[in-house]
């Protein structure tokens, strides 16, 4: 694992001293965590010869990030996912690879935006509450099979989320009624789902505040592709959450959050036989067994909307 | 250097494509600093393979010491100070030895409740402006010399600061002056300097927020022996920021902050002769020419006080 004595310069023993100086109710999670993540900080400042300057500079930036947070701003999630942890973490997590070599469908971030309040809806049904004038509306198909057999997954809840086309969630914008852009969906016998969105828009994350601090010092661009999120759960497979991106995006290259994955990029088709849509897509998903994942029992991650709904409905 | 391949399950590319999404513009230092907190960010959640629920732990964690922040209570210093990252970096900052094996007097954290306004006394005046009944006066003196020739420094400023017998600074406590307990003396021709003092008041530091928190899951005691704060400073000599602590004081091993070097532990010894004082404190110290510093420019950190000056005036 790592080195306490990247530099021998300075006290050798200084990193073991903080490590141990945790007692014995300490839980032994906790230890591990708490033990790895003193090293690793250690080393880094030994590495970089942290500077008093440069320290108090860390200091005051992660005072920021606490400082502009609320119950439905939650910027330490976006430093986070700026820096590639929440990615790291969902592959840490989710990977599925069997020893045949089979995966399934890709997961990548949750995002801060999910809500646990989507209505179940019908299939064939519209997530589009509020029209905007400048949405392309999307006949978005597919089907689930699992990903050993190929045979179709029926009754799995599809739990579907978007930004509207002027880049908001119905919670960033008074403008949009509750659920607007939501849905839950169950898969028919078929293993079928079949629903209206929109087109997704791409959207920048906020810029304000500490996030925007660091993407500007690392000369990198805010803009996160044009996605629809997703999130399918059934009894006996393995939950995906994903985002799927449409192949045009100008930002697949550059995503701020590190959630694009090949298997996720999608082709938005033009649909001439639906007065009610103007674009077609196709999405099917290979799902694993629950006993493959590595961690089968493990919750999904909470969203801070939903962490937030006693403290602060909207 | 760290490695960003500490588990092969993981997409080895991963943390190469988050360090590389950097832009031209991105300063070299911060490039440098960013690159390898990265780096270590992402080893540590593979090492410890780190899963959703404790990542949104961490993430709530860090949103809470902004939150509980002000312009007087720096919980984001604390943090650092707790995991002794201030230590760390002073000694990354300011360890001095020569090639003949020299070193001065030992430097530690400035700590957050050093104040650029303390006033400048003559020698053997007192700092105590607000007398408590059960402060113990103590009649401080030493020599300041170099560490090289033995030669005596005149005209060094010595700054002092310290907790009243109540364990508060003046600035977090209504009681209290402003300057109680603080001054600024110059030693004289022959490198000497003497004053009144109180022996110091051991404290625990504040445990109703993130510290309190992280202290505890560390099943680790919050207390700080006692101490009194100096900080000498001199054109040709390299600044020494220290503290020094009573060699009778229980807490020595346990200091929470991790700055206590055995150079530092003074013996406090009873005083017969004096009527204003009870105890007599001998307390010597050796500089190094400011040449034998790593960095013989640098400024010495700021605290939270001086920085707030001009948002919060107390």
């Amino acid at each position: 694992m790592s080195s306490s004595t990247t530099n021998s310069r300075f006290d050798p023993t200084f990193t073991d001293q903080v490590v141990n100086a945790m007692g014995p109710k300490t839980p032994e999670r906790a230890r591990v965590i708490l033990g790895s993540l003193i090293r690793h900080i250690h080393d880094f400042a030994r590495e970089v010869e942290l500077t008093p300057a440069e320290w108090m500079t860390g200091v005051e930036f992660i005072n920021s990030i606490g400082a502009i947070s609320t119950p439905i701003r939650n910027e330490g999630h976006r430093i986070c996912d700026v820096i590639g942890l929440e990615s790291l973490v969902d592959e840490i997590a989710n990977k599925i690879v069997t020893e045949q070599g089979l995966s399934p469908t890709s997961n990548v971030i949750l995002g801060p935006f999910w809500s646990p309040n989507a209505p179940f809806r019908a299939l064939g049904d519209s997530i589009i509450q509020d029209p905007l004038p400048n949405g392309r509306v999307t006949y978005m198909h597919g089907r689930l099979t699992d990903m050993e057999t190929g045979k179709p997954i029926a009754g799995a809840v599809l739990d579907i989320w978007q930004a509207s086309a002027n880049a908001k969630y119905d919670f960033q914008d008074p403008e949009q009624s509750e659920n607007n852009l939501r849905g839950k969906f169950r898969s028919n016998a078929n293993g079928e789902f079949y629903w209206y969105c929109y087109h997704p828009t791409a959207y920048s994350l906020p810029t304000d505040g500490p996030a925007g601090v660091l993407l500007n010092l690392m000369d990198r661009s805010p803009m996160r592709p044009a996605h629809i999120h997703l999130m399918i759960t059934h009894p006996e497979y393995a939950t995906v959450i994903n985002q799927i991106y449409p192949s045009t995006d100008p930002h697949l290259e550059i995503d701020s959050v590190f959630a694009v994955k090949d298997d996720l990029v999608v082709d938005f088709k033009p649909k001439t036989d639906d007065p009610k849509a103007e674009l077609d897509l196709e999405y099917n998903v290979r799902m694993a067994q629950k006993k493959h994942h590595p961690h089968p029992n493990s919750e999904p991650p909470k969203s801070s909307f939903e962490r937030s709904m006693g403290a602060n409905k909207l």
